[in-house]
C-alpha cells in the first residue's frame, strides 16, 4: 500500500525523480508465464520519449529500459518485475536559477510546503518523466492480458482530440492517423491547425492545453468492482492522477448532465449475435454501467491543462515570499497533452489487467 | 482493503441494500476523544433523505442512525465506529414486474452479468440509498476534522449549477441560498429556471441531469499523497463512484484544455498577511498543485446524468435477451443530481480526513 | 485498508466492544452466489458462546447472527454481507470498581496510553468477545470454499493440545473426540488431567494458559503468496491477533530449530496415487514450503496465555500511577485458551479463502 | 498493495532473484528530510553478507547499495526510495543438475506448483539473497526513527541464542558479545559449543537450525494498531516471512501457555521516575498488551529451521514425479539462523518505523 502505487493485484509502484540516476517501476502481481522480454517494452517508451519531434521537449533520452527481475527463459515468473529506465540527458544547470522561485503552475510551491524540500532539477519527483515508468508497465500489463482468452481481444487506442482550440471532429476518429502525425491526433482532417496552433503558442513563448480520448474496444463485460474501485472511479483516480490532468470524462460526460434520461438512457435491443454485449443500441454510457464494463467500447476523454513552463515572463514569488519576475527556460513540451496520449492508453492497460484479474478471484465458483 | 471501503487511515466500509434490513457503514481509523453523538450524524441524513419535497422520491425513510460501536461517554474510542440506519419503507413489490428485464441506464445488466445474481429491489446495492451510509460517515469525518488546530476551520459547501439546461450564474454563489431551495441551488435567481425544467421533464414521464459543484475553504497547504493518491486523484476516484456521475472537474478543468499557460498559470504575489495561501492571484488550478492543496479554495464539479428511471416506455431486453418494454414505476428522484449535493460533501469531508491523517503521520520529524 | 479488518480479497472487518449493542462485522469479498443463511453461521457461534458448561465465563450470551446485507433469495450477491450480533447480558456495574486501576495482563494500561480513553467495561475493543464476529466470518468463508472444486474438501479442525501442563498425547488426536469434552482436546485421555487442573486454578482463584493446534486437510498445493503474505505468515500475524496469543509454531516449528536438515528435510518419494501431494514422505514443514501450501496437512500451533483476570489479589497502579491491589470479579473464562479453538478454525477459514481467491486471479493465464 | 511489501506508510517493495542482475527494494512513505546517504546503508548489508566468514556460505558478494531515487542534497525528499544491490558472483552452472529436481526442504516443489515456473538458480526468488533488500531498507527505517524525539532512542538487538542444540544462557545477555563471534551469539560463552555444533554438522554434510531473539529498548508506549496490526502480529507475519522460520514466540511465548495467571501476570507498582514504562514489576509479556507496545523492552524469538541444502544424498522426486537421489552442492550457509540475526533486526525496525508513523496520525487531536 505504498504512496506511489497502484493496482489490487496487478500493482505498479514507480520511483525516480526527472534528474537522477534513473526512473523505474516495480510490477507486482502479473501473473506467471507471460512472454516478456524488453523488446516488448520498448516500443511504448519510444513512443512517448522526448526528442521525437518538433513539437516535444528538445532533452533527448533514450529509454532503454532494463528488466532487472522477475523474468527467467523470457516468460514472467510471477515475482516483482523491476523495470529500470537510467537518465542520460539531464541539464540540471538549466535550473540553478529557479532553486529560489516557484514557478507558477507547477508543483514547487505545493512540494515546498507539503516536503520541506524539493528536488527542483526538472521538477524532480513532479516531472511527467515519471511516466515512463508507467508506460513501461502498461507495456506488462498489456502482454499480461493478451495471455488470458477473455481479453486477448482488448484493444486500446488513446488520440488528442484537441489542442487548444483545434479540434478532431467528433466522428472523424481514424486509430491509422494516430500514429502519421507529431500530435497522436485522430483527424488528420484537424492536423494542420494543431500544427498552426502550436507554432502560434510557441512563437509567443506560451503553452496549450488539450484533450486525450480514449478508447477500449474486446471488453469483456464484468470488469469493475464496487463502489470506489468502480471501472470509471479507478479511471477518473488514474488519469486524473497524471500531471496537468484537470478533468475526467466517460461517455457522454459533462454533456449527459445536460441530457434528459429518455435520450441519454442507451436502449436495448435483441442482438443478432446473440451476444450480450451487443444489445445495446447505443453507447451514451461510454461502456459502464454501475461501474461494471458493459462490454462496449469504453469512452474516456481527459483534460490537460498547458504547460506550466512558459518562456514569457510572469510574477512569482521567492520561498521567502518576496515578489520576482520568473520566465522559465529549459526544454519543456509546449503541450504536455500530446505526449500524454501513450500514458493514458498505459493507465487504461494497467487498469483493466488489475481489474481482470480480481474478477477472475472471484467469478464461477461453480 | 475490502472492495466497498475507501481511505488508508480514515477508512469506511459500507453495506446494505436499498430493500435490505438497513444500511449502514463502518468507519474504522478515526482519532479518539473526538466529541460524536448521534445527534451530530442525523442532520447530514435529514439533508439527504428522501421524502423531503416534491422533486424528489415520495419513499420516506426516517433515516435514523444509530452509532451501534466505537464511542464511549460521548467520545470515540478510536476503535471501528458501526453506523446503521435501518430501512423501513421498502415497496418491494413495485419491482416483481421487472425481475426479468434489464432497466436501460441502470446497472442490472452489468450486475446480472458480473455476478450472475442481483437484488432488483431498489436496484439492491446499486441503489443511491447506500449514499446514506456514507453521509453519515461523511459527518463523522467532520467532527473529527475540527479537533484538529490545522483543519477545524475547513468548510465545505456544494451546490447544484445546473439542471438539465438551467444553470446557476457562475458569479452568483450565495452560501446561504443552498438550503433555501429544493435543489440546493447556490443561486436564488436560478431556481425558478430549475423548478420550470423539473416540472417539465416530470410532465414528460423524463428525467434530467445535473452539476454539482463543491467548494471547500480553509483548507491547509499540503494535503495529498504521490500519484494515484493526489488530492485531486482521490476526489475523481470518489466522486466518479458516485451513482450516475459521468464526469469530474478540477478548478478551471475541461477550460484549461483550450487555455494558453499564460491564462492558465496563477500567478503569485507577496502576500499582506505573510501566508503562503494568500499569494496565488488567481485560482484557475482549483486549489490544488501537483496533487497537494495550495491552501486556495478547492473547486471540483461532478456530472451526473439523468436518473435512468423514467416512465416514458423504453425499449429493452429480457435476461434472455428478448425485446421488450419498459416503463419504470416506482418511487424515483427525477433528478439524482439534487441529493447528489449533500452526498459530494460528504465525499470530500471523508477524502479531507483520510489525507488529514496521512500528512500528519510524516510531516516534521523534527 | 481499516485498521480492523484483515484480507485481500475475501476480507473482514469487525466492529463492536463487550458491553456496547451489538458486535458484528463486515465480509467484503465474498463470490456470489454462495448459499448462505443464518442457519449456516449459528453453529459455529454456538461452539464458541459463552455460557456453554463449567469451564467458562457464566456470562450468557445468546449470540444470535443476523444478515443484514448481502445476501438474496439463500445466495450472497458479491456485495458486502453484514452480520450483526447484538449484545444482551452485559453486566456492566461489575467494571465500575475497576474504572481507575489497570488490571495486569490486560490491555487497560496501553489503551489508556495509546488513546486517551478507554471502554473499560469488559475490556471494550479487546475484548474477547470480539472473535464472536471473527467466528460469525469464519463460518462464510467456510461456506465459500465449498463452492469451489479444488477447495471443497479442505477439513479445518482445532483442538486443545495443552492447557496447563496437562498435556494430549501427541499420537492421540482423535477428531471426534474434539466436541465431546467442555475442553475440546482432541485425546480423551487427556481430559480427565485438564479437568483436574482445570478446577484446581480456579479453587486457587487462578487461571490456566494452553495451546490450541490446528490441522488443514484437502488443501491444494499452491495457496500462499510471496513474503509477507506466505500461507505461514499469514497465519503467524492473524492467529498472534488473537487475544492471549504469544507464539504460533508451522509444523515442527521450535523444535526444527534444533534439528539437523538432514532430520529435518521431508523426503518425496514416487506417490502411488501420480499426485503431487501424497510424494512427501514426511512431515516437518507443516504442510509449507517457501510460504506454499504443498498440499500436505498444515500444521499450526498457537500458544495462549492464561486468562489475566483472576480473583487473586494482585499488584497493580491506578491511572495516576499509585499502588493499589486489585481482585478482577466479573465473569471470566479460567482458560480462554479453551474458546480459542473455535476461533483459530475460523482464522484459518477465513486465510484459506482469501489465499484461495488471490491463488485464482492469476493462475493458468491459458 | 504488492504482494512483496509490506508496511502501510512506511512502505518497502522488494524485488529480484538470486542470479539476477540485481536485488532491490523501494521505500515508500519515508519522512521528509531524513538525511540519508549509502554510508548509513552499507554497514548494516556488510553485516549480513555472504563471504563473511568460516561459517556462510562462500559466495563472495560485496552487496554495495545504490541509491537510485528519493535522496537530494542527503536528504529524503519523501518520495520513494529506490536502492539496487547488483548480484555480482552468480555461479549458475551449480544449478543445472538440479533443474528438474525437487530440493527436500526447499521452495522448489510449491513453486512449480504454484507458478508453472521457476528460476531454479540459487533458488530464484525463495533465496535468502531476497532479505540483503529488507536489510537496506531497515537501515532506512532506522534513520527514520532517528528523527522524531520519541523514537530516537530506540535501540533494537538481535543475538543468535540457540544453534542446533548448543544454547546461550537466558540470563547470560551481552550486546558487545554479539559482533565479536560469527554467530552472533549474546554469550560469549556459549561461542564454543556452538563452533563445536556447526563443525561438526558440517563435517557430516549437514546442516543446523537456531533460534534467534531480539530485544527492542527506549519503545513509547503506544504503538501498535488493533487486531490483525497488532504490534506482535505485524512481527509475528514478518518474522515468519522470513527464509526458514517456523515459529515466532512473544515474551515468555510457549512457556505462558503453561503459566497460571498469578504468575505470568506483571504487577505494577509506583515507579519511582514517574514514568508509565517503569511501572511494570516484570515483563512476561514481552513489552506488549493487547498489541501495543508497554514501553519495555519488546523481546521476540524466532525459529529458524536447519538449511535445506546439505551435501548428504537425499531422497526426492523429480518435476516428472520420478524417484531420485540428491546432492546439494553450491555455496550455501550451514545454518541460515546466523545470518538471519541482522535481518531479524530489520524487520524490527521496518515494523517500527511504519508503526511509530501509523501512531502519530491520529494521537492527540487537540
Amino acid at each position: 500500500m505504498s504512496f506511489n502505487s497502484c493496482g489490487r493485484i496487478f500493482s505498479v509502484a514507480t520511483f525516480g525523480e526527472s534528474h537522477g540516476p534513473a526512473v523505474g517501476c516495480v510490477v507486482d502481481g502479473c501473473p506467471a508465464l507471460v512472454p516478456l522480454a524488453e523488446e516488448d517494452i520498448q516500443p511504448a517508451l519510444d513512443r512517448r520519449r522526448p526528442g521525437g519531434g518538433p513539437h516535444v521537449t528538445a532533452r533527448n533520452e533514450p529509454d532503454r529500459v532494463r528488466i532487472l527481475s522477475g523474468v527467467v527463459d523470457g516468460k514472467t515468473t510471477g515475482h516483482p518485475i523491476c523495470l529500470l529506465i537510467e537518465n542520460t540527458d539531464q541539464r540540471s544547470k538549466d535550473y540553478a536559477a529557479l532553486e529560489r522561485l516557484y514557478r507558477p503552475g507547477h508543483a514547487d510551491a505545493t512540494y515546498w510546503a507539503k516536503y520541506g524540500i524539493h528536488d527542483i532539477r526538472g521538477g524532480g519527483r513532479s516531472s511527467a518523466r515519471e511516466t515512463a515508468a508507467r508506460v513501461a508497465a502498461g507495456a506488462v500489463a498489456k502482454k499480461a492480458l493478451a495471455q488470458f482468452a477473455e481479453t486477448a481481444d482488448i484493444r486500446v487506442r488513446a488520440g488528442l482530440i484537441s489542442l487548444g482550440t483545434a479540434c478532431a471532429g467528433a466522428a472523424a476518429w481514424d486509430d491509422g492517423a494516430v500514429d502519421a502525425n507529431p500530435f497522436f491526433c485522430p483527424d488528420a482532417g484537424a492536423v494542420e491547425a494543431m500544427r498552426r496552433e502550436m507554432e502560434a503558442a510557441v512563437a509567443d513563448g506560451d503553452s496549450l492545453g488539450g484533450v486525450v480520448e480514449a478508447r477500449v474496444d474486446g471488453l469483456p463485460a464484468g470488469l469493475g468492482e464496487p463502489l470506489h474501485d468502480k471501472l470509471d472511479a479507478r479511471v477518473a483516480q488514474m488519469c486524473m492522477g497524471l500531471n496537468a490532468a484537470k478533468g475526467v470524462e466517460i461517455g457522454d460526460g459533462f454533456a449527459a448532465a445536460r441530457a434528459r434520461g429518455s435520450a441519454n438512457n442507451d436502449p436495448m435491443r435483441r442482438p443478432g449475435s446473440g451476444r450480450f454485449e451487443d444489445a445495446f443500441a447505443s453507447n451514451h454510457a461510454g461502456g459502464v454501467l454501475g461501474g461494471i464494463s458493459t462490454g462496449q467500447r469504453l469512452v474516456v476523454r481527459v483534460a490537460l491543462k498547458p504547460t506550466p513552463s512558459i518562456a514569457t515572463p510572469q510574477k512569482t514569488v521567492t520561498r521567502d515570499l518576496e515578489n520576482a519576475d520568473i520566465a522559465v527556460s529549459g526544454r519543456h513540451d509546449p503541450a504536455v497533452a500530446v505526449r500524454a496520449v501513450p500514458v493514458v492508453e498505459a493507465m487504461l492497460w494497467l487498469i483493466l489487467a488489475d481489474f481482470h484479474l480480481l474478477h477472475r478471484a472471484r467469478k464461477n465458483p461453480r
